[in-house]
């Protein structure tokens, strides 16, 4: 039995201004007409029945995306403690209805421009995780020495499926431009999508073995029949740990999946060059917008008949929205959230 | 008699978005809390009444000056046919209250930060064209090799005032930046200001010795008593020529008083860093502006509530309003008019 966890605790302050506490990134409708959660869901419908498609998020986050997703279900989390707590709960939360179940996690944030071989590798993963045990991670080759993205080495394939399972040798932290390029030279390197597929049972057993606090925690929320009280307390003494930290690197259950189809990370607003077709002068522009002697720019504005006018801007984020404009080189994309900081200290709430 | 003419018939292209047809530059409040049409009567007050103050302009754009100058007198013309026939047609109205008028002409885009000085300067003018009916041009005592402005080659100093009163050799159109070089170290060149003093009569004399068809057509609308009909019909046979190039390079009345006294030409948004403080990373801000990293700038947002952000920008024009934003780099500041002219030839006129 195939369910899915969606993880969509994000903020995606480097989406400022367009996104906002009560509109965090996966509600953007930035890539499609849809937003990117509804697209994330509609992607696995294929494979995946709605109802067994898990969003794990907080509980402000929830309300926004019950709105665009009112038939999924749900694994509320008190707060953020990062991904090996949210992992922990929605296991246990989709133990209570599907006892076998194998659960394939992904974030919201990310884009496949080629859903088809998306589905085959889930499917794939899926296969070599309930056959075998193992907690299977999708890893992406790498085309570009990326330094945005955590890497695993892999080793030999042990499958003999057209789509190759191999041996998980080593996670690597995001890696520095010159070590970014020996990894696509060597040619064993994947990208770490944070994608895998577990039977919910066996990452129970794993979380017990390595983050033995989680586990007692877990216990402790599954027999308070998930009260909301007891679930509180538990997270509010947990530390943040990701899974990959918490369990991945020690676990030796993990094998990795290799794929080969386009993927983006919807981290910052050069997304939009990514997903979207560029004008002749290599502006990707959304509202009425007139670039003169301008190219390569990003530019969103929120009213539609507003008018965006550029004169000789090159490589430029420009985005409007009714109560913030930001305006910003597009090298400094990921700087976006410092502004987010800024605001907070500076208390602008209203803004945030 | 002194009476004041200001010439309002611009339009301010470079100063959009804020600056639309129905929003000239001379109703744009962006020096002071007042309109920059508004500052020019406050600042001639205490020289001239304001039922002597007269504002040569076209009938459109009366509608919106009316709106802030209720009080003072309007000169109008069907259309816009430059400077001669625009003071020929002053002139005539003016002598129709004031047969013995001084008009004093000046634009209204001009931004003098030592307003006693300028009058000290209009008074010496007047005496000098009241005693022996010349035309009195106000020279300004250049500061830097302006390539914007024309120049005034003067001569001997003939009058005896602390103001001095100067033989008047030759005008130069807007030089190169070296020949701007040598007027400055020259030092017997001025720029010219736009602003003259002369009798009514005496200009009207000039101008039918000089441009005998405007002269006539003038005539024409002082018998027909200021019918708009044969306005219409007169200024739709006239050429667009200059007071300067039609008269002064022409008479020998001219003379010119040296100005030693701070003139801000209101020409494009770069002026905002002329009469407003900077902030101590140098930018200039109107409305709610967060500055990170950024400095040089000159952003003006009309909605009070929206912030601004601008993240590691240097020396950018960033203007927001409700329904346009303009980026530009300040370089590019006089190039703004481009974008109005392409929004005209894109047939895109509620933006204008």
């Amino acid at each position: 039995m195939l369910v899915s966890v969606i993880m969509a605790g994000g903020k995606g302050e480097r989406f400022w201004p367009l996104s906002r506490i009560s509109m965090p990134k996966q509600c953007l409708k930035i890539v499609t007409k849809k937003s990117i959660i509804e697209d994330t869901v509609d992607r696995l419908k294929p494979l995946i029945p709605q109802k067994n498609i898990f969003i794990s998020t907080n509980k402000t986050l929830s309300k926004h995306i019950k709105k665009v997703l009112p038939k999924v279900s749900y694994v509320l989390e008190p707060f953020g403690r990062d991904t090996a707590a949210a992992i922990g709960l929605s296991c246990i939360e989709v133990m209570k209805k599907h006892k076998d179940a194998v659960i394939f996690v992904e974030t919201a944030d990310h884009v496949y421009l080629n859903p088809k071989k998306y589905l085959q590798h889930i499917k794939a993963a899926y296969d070599e995780a309930d056959k075998n045990d193992h907690i299977v991670l999708i890893g992406i080759k790498p085309t570009f020495p990326n330094t945005g993205f955590g890497y695993i080495k892999h080793g030999e394939q042990f499958n003999k499926g057209k789509i190759k399972v191999l041996e998980l040798k080593q996670f690597k932290e995001k890696p520095n431009l010159s070590k970014a390029k020996q990894f696509l030279k060597a040619g064993n390197y994947l990208w770490n999508s944070g994608m895998f597929v577990f039977k919910a049972s066996v990452m129970l057993e794993e979380i017990k073995k390595y983050m033995p606090q989680l586990y007692k925690g877990l216990i402790k929320i599954k027999r308070s029949n998930f009260s909301d009280k007891v679930k509180h307390e538990v997270f509010s003494k947990l530390k943040k740990v990701s899974i990959d930290f918490g369990v991945m690197e020690n676990s030796v259950k993990t094998v990795v999946v290799k794929g080969d189809f386009p993927w983006e990370d919807v981290g910052d607003w050069r997304l939009m060059e990514e997903v979207h077709k560029k004008d002749k002068s290599g502006n990707v522009a959304f509202g009425k917008t007139l670039a003169m002697n301008s190219k390569g720019n990003v530019v969103l504005s929120k009213d539609k008949k507003k008018l965006v006018a550029l004169y000789n801007i090159k490589d430029m984020i420009v985005v409007d929205t009714d109560d913030a404009l930001l305006v910003c080189p597009k090298k400094d994309a990921q700087k976006v959230k410092e502004v987010v900081h800024e605001l907070k200290k500076k208390k602008l709430d209203k803004y945030l």
